[in-house]
């Protein structure tokens, strides 16, 4: 995985008020129903549209699960450009993660990523869309580690992608956790995985700032 | 989350050989159309039986997701007395769990996974046999615990089930890796993520060891 890859990656240009508006109303149904129980009428009915209105909006499932990365990546840039521009970006980096992590809002989230992580293993588009956007977030991690190390980026690259493939996995992995949480009410205990979760990020990210130190 | 409670855990008695046989044809079906896109109708199809007969082996899919747990978790615990028996069981451990993530055929394990936790969090009835089976993996693993540290059962829960925890989602999330890749094809360059997860699971093993060392 290159640097340059997040170039190839083709965002759509200023999704409309409307759309937004649109995702806001049908994402409980495409949660509760899942990608394939969900039918394109359901979530025309959520959106309190005419399927054929509906469909002028997003013509597949998969333009909804798009779109739905799409937002999400938006709020993962912002965030990303505030780490590479903050004085220390590897501090700044570990308190966002925290955040995330420890973010209340993040079981809604892991509903969302358990149906598109399901759904992209038998839909080669929607696997596609995932795809791209798991380049993109590796690719901000190592910028961020770029900048750090002082190293190039083809080093940073080989050296450091599985650690930035790790970070996501275990961000999502919390996720995911605190929905299947709720979905058990709260008889399921939760017992400190998320404050282990957060530790093994913070060691992954220690080898980062070693490597920093020495240079 | 105690010892205890993996007694709680209801287990089917013997599931008949022809049961077996049917998850066996059905399986591919289930994984490529997911557990809403998979009608009763193309289960019954994919076995080469009638819908009333295939009622009469699984009345629901949530059935079928129990029948496919309970067969995953009779290797699992027959993986976890060879290591509970063995001289050094946390050795066992380690080598079982390295075995498990370097397995070519976990990609397929990842797609079931990625499919019954995304149904999980849909459907209550899936949600109590994913978690029960969570609760029996994450009481193997804290016997083996208490067995190399010669701690309490009660002390070890409390201090080393997010430690369980943590190993299970790493398994599982190298296993839905590994089925992306797959899915991605060739193009898709796999960077030697699963090393790292192997290198972060033996280090949250070693704070095990480390307490057994100290005892």
């Amino acid at each position: 995985m290159s640097l340059s890859e997040v170039n190839s990656f083709s965002r759509p240009q200023n999704p409309s008020p409307r759309s937004d508006e649109i995702l806001d109303m049908i994402r409980p149904t495409f949660a509760g129903k899942g990608f394939d129980g969900a039918s394109m009428q359901d979530l025309a009915r959520a959106a309190g549209m005419s399927v054929g209105n509906f469909y002028r909006y997003f013509p597949s499932k998969a333009a909804i699960v798009e779109a739905i990365v799409m937002r999400d990546m938006a709020h993962i840039e912002q965030d990303f450009s505030e780490v590479i521009l903050a004085p220390a970006p590897l501090s700044e980096l570990r308190l966002k993660l925290s955040q995330r992590l420890n973010d209340p809002n993040c079981a809604q989230d892991g509903v969302l990523w358990a149906e598109i992580s399901a759904a992209a293993l038998r839909k080669p588009e929607v696997a596609q869309i995932v795809a791209q956007m798991e380049t993109m977030v590796l690719s901000y991690l190592l910028t961020v580690f770029v900048r750090v190390t002082g190293l190039q980026d083809v080093e940073v690259a080989r050296k450091y992608a599985p650690h930035a493939g790790l970070i996501l996995m275990l961000v999502r992995g919390n996720a995911i956790q605190k929905a299947q949480e709720t979905a058990l009410g709260h008889n399921h205990k939760t017992y400190g995985l998320t404050a282990l979760i957060e530790r093994q990020i913070q060691s992954t990210l220690d080898e980062i700032s070693n490597v920093s130190d020495k240079n």
